[in-house]
């Protein structure tokens, strides 16, 4: 049949998802790769999760977030919005500290910077074939 | 309570997918943007689908590629795979072209690209507070 074979690595660039390679750059994704880009993927493939955030990275300059500041704008009850925050915080996306009473939230920048690079694509369209 | 009020913007970075800017560079995420947005990261936040963009990026120097060419590497049925491709099609993130029997996917750059930078941290970790 046409096509052209494609070759099968095994040695790939997303061994580990902080060693941010676009999966075309250098082979093929592997399934154990694939599965922890997935599940990093999932935790942000939900809107309210996209927007809170967006929140949290709007609010940076200021420091952690308060999850006291997310439940109004985000306009979800505050379980809901702790459980969101833990999906993303379980994903490595966001981290969580104690203060007092309340949970406060910053971005994991390495964290959300792996997973844009790994769905980057190859800045030329080619691939190393090799 | 402590913590800092958060500003909402009307107009925001993201009101068109394609228009990539990052969540935290200019505001909130508005409802509708997020949830575009999660939908193109849903149709990417599957294993399989991950590997099947991956070979198609790591073919793209030989141009498209044949979904007959996708099935043994991937070790899913020919159906199984054509959904998966149509999952990827429909969030705009694989162009398809049928060639007589086959068709033959390739990846659409700017859609890939938009997805990543949407959920790429800003730069310096601030944000516009305007």
């Amino acid at each position: 049949m046409t096509g052209v074979a494609i070759p099968i690595r095994t040695t790939l660039p997303l061994t580990d998802l902080a060693s941010c390679c676009p999966p075309g750059a250098g082979g093929v994704l592997d399934q154990a790769s694939a599965e922890r880009l997935a599940t990093v993927l999932k935790a942000l493939a939900e809107p309210n999760r996209l927007r809170l955030i967006s929140m949290i990275a709007a609010n940076a300059a200021a420091g952690a977030t308060c999850v006291c500041d997310l439940i109004e704008p985000v306009g979800l009850s505050q379980p809901t919005v702790s459980h969101h925050l833990k999906v993303l915080t379980d994903a490595g996306l966001l981290a969580r500290e104690q203060r007092g009473k309340w949970a406060y939230y910053s971005l994991v920048p390495d964290a959300m910077a792996a997973a844009a690079a790994a769905i980057s694509p190859p800045a030329d369209g080619r691939a190393d074939r090799g």
